[in-house]
């Protein structure tokens, strides 16, 4: 520990604010994300999205980690002490509940660079403020801090395989880095309280370091403290975060996470992870794992870890994603299934695992540079994640099926969505990430901006010759056009660069209205010129609604079509069909024409629906086994209409049937 | 007690043998189960199938009970006493250890019958007589016998939701039962070790009635004990058991089980049984119950509580039955899904659902005479339940999946049959069933003989004009010729009744060669007459291979075909196409001449391949997210030969990848 106590920041760079995954100045990436201002979402659903977040879902988490005993796990572990005896207090909930209050930290501290003076904002800060306080109170002199080992008097690391002790570790220091990459953002600044919870995540990694680094002592069950070592390391510059973090990444695969009962493969233990092809077992657990990879490979420029995690993120969008960008295959394990075993009604999508894959992605997004990566991250935030949450904020999916059947039930529970739930890794989860959401917008490459995300904005970018600030205006998804007005720009030449998104064709660039050339290269369009304010920069997305087929492998889901418009995908709901029509008694006339209707539907609100041909095909239920000796009849009555509204938007009203995928009969 | 203690076998009728789930003479069943001397198979697949279940699984079994602990839990608890210190001795395995022990008795006394004086029938006697000592001396003095509860220390029934207490008790139970109905059969006698173990499982049921009878304590969260007090009734007399057995079923749907954490429906306590309408939860339970149900439902002659059972077997079988005759779409919870959700690759059907449903439909057969009853029963033996040994008899499957992919694994199984598994329900009750499925046979109603299964076998019954002696040659699955010779005849007349199996028409019978006229009710031919010595009733069914399509509401199948010969499914193994084709480049040109060829394949032993026409449909793999704007392309290439084998006969070769249901192409 010597030469890590002796003042822990003395070799810290000069810290800049930023937003999460921000890679030190010696990465190896194509891309830097944004830092000093950056990015404020000014309209949309997307700023939309972040003000529900703080106005309605944040209130919400603080509330919930008072009742569910999140907090005075902590209480407790602070007022035993150094002393617990086992069973002295009374532990609440899985042995993870710190992590609920973190990833809540995390939000708030991301929150804080916007309005920390409102009511909310005061609310926020106090919560932080007493949460902090806790934690300075609960942490042991050496640095530890896990309420449930602290409550419970079990051994420190006894079983790593399930006490995810770092892994709740792991989200406390990504807390910390966020309150500190905030502090001097904003209105106002909180660089009190960041500091004092840096400290104590410093305190604790410190303690990983002296305990773990440079050992085989064992691995976290649940990955995640890979990427937080690693984001720590770019926050402070203590190598000796990095160290660890790689170690970790790189002892995976011998057995030294233990095995919780559900095996190796289960947390990623069952091959070192240059050895990995494909993503298997738990999928968050493999998602935050490829994160903290990929971390590990841009700051110590391992071209083959990172050519490794690219490899496996090609292998999992090609045969094991969902349309909604979802993964997750199966209930059991929570776990990745195998290649196209795809199934929309047991999908398990969990939205951690959207959060983390969109995390993987972003990092890959800088390392690399290609567009393919925001458009999976597109995919996600309007679909797998962004159906997570209720139009009113306040209920959340953790599980997110492509498909709900007629009287569907999972144990005693109608897969609605709910206020919290026991295991809570969720909801936090959401806020954290709508909190910051955006930092993901938009990143430099050179003297180039390139936008990956379009939605109403304000982008400011230091670059070489100057500062480029931008107002981007967007309606996506509801609507194509995208202008980027330029309010400050360089003395010299630099690049605006569009991210040409996978469902829409390339579109024609105007600058003042007036067609120009761009470059095109991994998936961006890029106008390089000395940029003046007030010059527009436009751009029209084709949102046409557009049928899509699965591939011939996924046997879940042959023989089906769906629709999607821009980056949305589609999903008919039961209570949107004509005369109640039993969404199983419905075939969709595929190929035919796709009608789009902007709305305002009750429990949703804005929205645009679609409608398309379809036939009926009502089979007389079986009074014997549903197997026959002739094919199926295929006589489907005559054409009506069926409505699709966005998957993101389901579930909002009265719990009825829903199918992404419905069997596509072709059209006549 | 007092009542229970004054001689508790007083009351008891004069005990006949007979087999399992035998109904008292005051029930009301449409059928009697055969009694004396019954039914022995003599040759074909059944008879091979048991000879190998006593020489290689049952000395199996014997070794791994010592080998997992089984038996050490016994002793620990017999040596516990009644002064069992918690952690003083260690227990080995789940709590339902004693189970696996209480089924391979039932084995072994079906077994007993046989042939007691070979060195098998010597092993299996002595391993009951030891057995039944270690019971008689782990059993407190007032009846209570739970290896588990001892050795922990943990209170009698205070977690009846996980514990397993009653439903250890039940095999135990039923155990006894085997030994007590197969005390006088066979060429030897057990008459000692039935007593003695009929002592231990009525001390048993006598504890149980003492401390659930007429209250409100409790309900086992894991259903078996309702059938087995049945059972115990049937075999005693004693009316108290019957009572509780009616009281468990009618208890059910109130909590009274509790939450094992998998809330009230994995448990069946979601509903009061009258008001269910559909299988739920755990399939095991949910299936064990309702064999209970039926028992009670005849003893009491209640026609309502029959009715509902009938309601929901013919529901299940409608919805929620796979192709295999299996049950359980849910590896999440062991569990029924949604009605046709029956994805082939994620089924569960375990192997110990197949033979509940089996028991239960048996019941159900006994209680209505419905041919549909044994019709599945048929489908569950050759194909879920067949398909859970391997060709010799000494490795199992738990699941029993429709489909095994390239490369599938199970957490870190690679999902091929194990000698053994830590939690070992199915293999000591394959060898229940295989120990007894003679039984299954035939029945009587009146003064007809019903043969349900056609197998080599020789059976006795009594009527009323005297004793009926057939014996029955056919070699089913294999051909479809059945002939049934009367070796001893009533004097007057009397009915022979042939199950016309759902997959053959209705054959022409013949009786000495010439063309006789059958009665059909039912799903049986029944031809009357005053039967001779030597008298040959013959039958030919129809063997032809046959297609064989999905309702179209089972999603996960749509497009598909399958293949049937007879009561065997089909699948198609990697191992047998041409050129190693993958089977998931293959469609099948539905509805084109399927082609049977007899073999003898390595490892696998007899069979009859179906050979038949299939084209490629290679599509390229996908290098992006696998959905794509256009259908996918249906250009499949030239007719190449596939080839299917027997689903049962699967997973004997080079544990490659399997599917029953193949995309459908139809022959142009």
């Amino acid at each position: 520990m010597t030469d890590l106590d002796a003042s822990p920041r003395a070799a810290a760079p000069t810290r800049v604010q930023a937003g999460p995954a921000t890679p030190t100045a010696t990465a190896q990436t194509a891309h830097r994300p944004l830092t000093g201002p950056g990015a404020a979402l000014t309209e949309g659903l997307l700023h939309d999205w972040q003000s529900r977040n703080r106005e309605a879902s944040l209130p919400l988490a603080l509330r919930q980690l008072e009742v569910a005993g999140n907090l005075d796990n902590l209480r407790a572990a602070a007022a035993a002490g150094d002393s617990a005896e086992p069973g002295a207090a009374s532990y609440h909930g899985p042995v993870f509940m710190d992590s609920d209050v973190y990833k809540t930290l995390e939000a708030i501290g991301w929150e804080l660079a916007r309005d920390p003076d409102s009511g909310t904002g005061q609310t926020l800060a106090g919560f932080a403020d007493a949460a902090i306080t806790l934690l300075e109170q609960a942490q042991r002199p050496d640095g530890y801090l896990d309420s449930y080992i602290q409550v419970s008097g079990e051994p420190r690391y006894g079983r790593l395989a399930s006490s995810h002790e770092m892994y709740c570790a792991g989200h406390l220091i990504q807390a910390a880095v966020a309150l500190s990459r905030t502090a001097g953002q904003g209105p106002g600044g909180h660089e009190e309280l960041a500091k004092r919870l840096l400290a104590v995540a410093q305190r604790v990694a410190d303690h990983l370091v002296a305990t773990f680094g440079g050992q085989e002592r064992g691995l976290d069950g649940h990955p995640e403290v890979e990427t937080a070592l690693a984001e720590l390391y770019r926050e402070t510059g203590q190598r000796a975060y990095l160290d660890l973090a790689r170690q970790f990444v790189e002892q995976r695969g011998h057995g030294l996470a233990g095995d919780s009962g559900r095996g190796h493969r289960y947390l990623q233990d069952h091959l070192p992870i240059r050895d990995t092809v494909t993503l298997e077992g738990h999928a968050v657990r493999a998602l935050y794992l490829e994160a903290g990879v990929t971390d590990v490979a841009s700051e110590t420029g391992d071209a083959d870890l990172l050519a490794g995690s690219v490899r496996r993120w090609e292998d999992m969008v090609a045969t094991k994603t969902y349309l909604t960008g979802g993964n997750g295959s199966r209930h059991s394990d929570e776990a990745f299934g195998d290649r196209f075993e795809l199934p929309p009604d047991r999908a398990y999508t969990e939205t951690c695992a959207a959060i983390a894959s969109f995390h993987w992605s972003w990092r890959l997004l800088l390392a690399t540079g290609d567009a393919r990566y925001a458009d999976l991250m597109e995919r996600l935030l309007y679909n797998a994640f962004g159906a997570s949450i209720s139009t009113n904020g306040q209920r959340f999916f953790y599980v997110n099926p492509l498909q709900r059947r007629y009287d569907h039930v999972e144990e005693d529970d109608p897969a609605r969505r709910h206020e919290w739930f026991s295991c809570a890794c969720c909801p936090p989860n959401i806020m954290r990430l709508l909190a910051s959401v955006q930092h993901y917008l938009a990143s430099t490459a050179g003297d180039t901006l390139y936008l990956h995300q379009f939605t109403g904005a304000t982008v400011t970018t230091p670059l070489a010759g100057g500062t480029l600030d931008v107002a981007v205006s967007a309606d996506l998804p509801w609507s194509g056009e995208v202008t980027v007005r330029v309010t400050q720009a360089p003395a010299g030449p630099c690049g605006l660069a569009l991210r040409v998104p996978a469902w829409s064709g390339s579109p024609q660039l105007l600058v003042n209205g007036e067609p120009v050339q761009a470059t095109a290269a991994q998936g961006y369009l890029t106008v390089t010129r000395t940029w003046q304010p007030g010059d527009v920069l436009a751009a029209t997305f084709d949102l046409t609604p557009r049928w899509v087929y699965p591939h011939p492998r996924i046997d879940a889901v042959r023989g089906c079509a769906a629709v999607e418009r821009g980056p949305l995908v589609y999903c008919f709901e039961h209570v949107d069909q004509a005369d109640g029509t039993d969404l199983d008694d419905l075939a969709l006339v595929a190929g035919s024409g796709l009608t789009e209707s902007p709305a305002t539907l009750a429990e949703i609100g804005r929205t645009v629906l679609v409608e398309l041909d379809a036939r009926p095909v009502r089979a007389g239920l079986p009074d014997e086994l549903p197997f026959t000796a002739t094919a199926p009849a295929t006589d489907p009555g005559p054409v009506q209409r069926a409505t699709a509204v966005p998957y993101f938007q389901w579930d909002n009203r009265d719990g009825q049937p829903m199918r992404v995928w419905l069997p596509g009969i072709m059209a006549e």
